[in-house]
């Protein structure tokens, strides 16, 4: 899709013009302590076989290996999320309505589906968040325990980009937290979908920036 | 403690008065579509041994029971919750600040103390919802969950008195359920704690009523 | 930008067949009760002058007008939302972090910029929500004031299209309403964002419709 | 009511041992952050007439003065609130459910009623929250504005403890922020309730302690 990737960079060129002569995609920069954030990194996303299932895992997994080495180099806080339901028939599910969009159905608590990816295994005392929405933050405790914490800035990875990345990136700063998002660290699906959703995160909602960048800010 | 008993009573009788005189003690009353909600009749509560454990469970129980297989027959909703703790100590515990007030780090997830007391054993499709914060909604998905269930009423039960069951009324007529307390299913750990908090609940929160009331109801 | 919009049409038709093929952009539908958002069509956003202004004004408010008849005819709730800002200057702002991405200081509470265009004059009756985030869900009681109203569905109209219509909208079917977007009722302010999104939006939020059908079915 | 305060005294005595025995009754202590928390001080609570108007207004409001001057002297956060509704007719109420229990259809926005009494008059740059529901917390973006403040401690004064002081206190220690509520600064409006709401405060939620100790730390 050269043709697109093409005509999206142009398209990004004008868009960023007319948000800059508008004072938007201003930087949130860093506050004083940052958390990383590895959002659905599981089997169903970033292994073959599940409607879930991701391209691009190759880059994105050792990306966010370099980030959860420097967090754990520096003993800062990591969460991960996993997205799965306890109970998939019938009326009374945890799935709320979203099954009536996307096939949550598939994803069932305790599966290797949910689980987090071998590759980027948490460690003891890296929390496991299983949400039931997209947003890491909707109608769960991430914000509380992060504000416990003494955390102001999330660095936020993992897929995908169009829903449970955007999602808990602009639910961060409405809580409160200065979003960073690592470009090499996210992923998806479909073509374009990275791409636009980045764009949009960096003109509203958080920071999109390099991963070498964001290691040395993380390093300092 | 009679002598607490019935300054109690006496005091409650007064302060109706002044509540009935300003309006206050109205019936939320039913909607279509209740929900039973069995709040932390874990073990760590219902048995002796943990800091949590409360008195009178051999009433509360059976109390509980009744309503449950009346839902069960009417198949209706029951959700369960627990409390518990993956990340007990260090820094980046998901306890959040709460441990600071009170000895929730025993309670560790999947643990004998968090389980569900088997008196009360969840049936399938009966979802157990671990919550990190006193309310079975604060941080939690319970409220988009009985949302989208159609669900406009709660039968709280459960315990304490003065702490889960309470804020979680709070929460239930705050995100716009109806709240009613069936008073046999309540239950704490201190002396006059019990009628105390169900005083204030009926008073601004919920309906506290007698369980053969709410048996009745939920069969019509 | 013709060449933009047609290779967005190429994409999405690729997109959509990877979407269908993997179980996503089912239709979650009407439910019993829908609500009517009208999302920042205040001044700001819908006459030029502010950084907000919006294009595409000339037919989205036309637009949001046959939507809000039908409601009014059908005396069916309508909540409008703006937002708006008390403290724009010194730390204790109300702002939270939002104001280091986009330029929201220029929106003061009580400003004729925060006012709802008065081609689109709210009625006696219908709630205006002043927020201070991008959702119209996120830090205000829409949820539980929905919720106790019986609303089961959001018809979600306004702006923009990648930022607060979006937002409430990813959160809406996270509180377990249905989310309906009509297609010709939302706007923004640069190139390919409205497609973009509400494609995005399509695969894994909310039905976005023709107002036409929307229409059809409100009136049903 | 003084063989009431003896009785309570008593029961108190009893509790504290249990809940020390059990590990409760913890000290949250402060962060490095407070802000000052004003709880529905408006004219409803604090002036006779209103079905609302609490008893000690006269000692609650010096004693929330004196919290004020240092608050305002150090530079520190104030927040206040106070409750009202825009609709209080019709099913499209923006009360929710909570005028079935209490009577806060006499609550109007922009009513003499709603707004903050002028013995405690906000001062430029502090925020006046309206909220609509008994938490500061619930439905509001007050958790957000704090944690982008930096603020980890928040010192709840106001009224009533039975209700809005009580439940902002329970959603506070849920937030991730420490509760401390000097006792001279809350109030209510029948008997024993101030007592008995504080002893529940102490033993679970937030460190209750006399004006004077939280003075001498604020000014520290």
């Amino acid at each position: 899709m050269d043709e697109l990737d093409t005509i999206l960079a142009k398209t990004f060129d004008l868009d960023t013009e007319v948000y800059h002569r508008r004072g938007f995609k201003r930087r949130v920069g860093y506050g004083a302590k940052p958390a990383l954030l590895v959002i659905d990194m599981a089997n169903g996303w970033t292994q073959p076989g599940s409607p879930f299932a991701c391209d691009g895992m190759n880059s994105v997994i050792p990306a966010i290996r370099e980030l959860l080495d420097v967090f754990r180099d520096k003993k800062l806080p990591v969460v991960f999320t996993s997205t799965a339901y306890d109970v998939t028939e019938g009326p009374n599910t945890d799935m709320g309505l979203w099954h009536l969009k996307v096939p949550i159905e598939t994803m069932k608590t305790g599966s290797w589906e949910a689980e987090i990816d071998s590759r980027l295994q948490p460690a003891d005392g890296e929390f496991v968040l299983i949400k039931k929405r997209a947003s890491a933050f909707h109608g769960t405790h991430l914000s509380s325990m992060l504000k416990a914490m003494g955390v102001d800035t999330v660095i936020a990875t993992g897929v995908t980009a169009s829903c449970c990345v955007r999602h808990s990136v602009e639910d961060a700063i409405a809580e409160g937290f200065r979003p960073i998002v690592p470009r090499e660290c996210v992923g998806d699906r479909v073509a374009g979908v990275v791409a636009w959703n980045l764009f949009d995160i960096d003109a509203k909602f958080g920071d999109v920036e390099p991963l070498a960048d964001v290691l040395a800010q993380i390093k300092a």
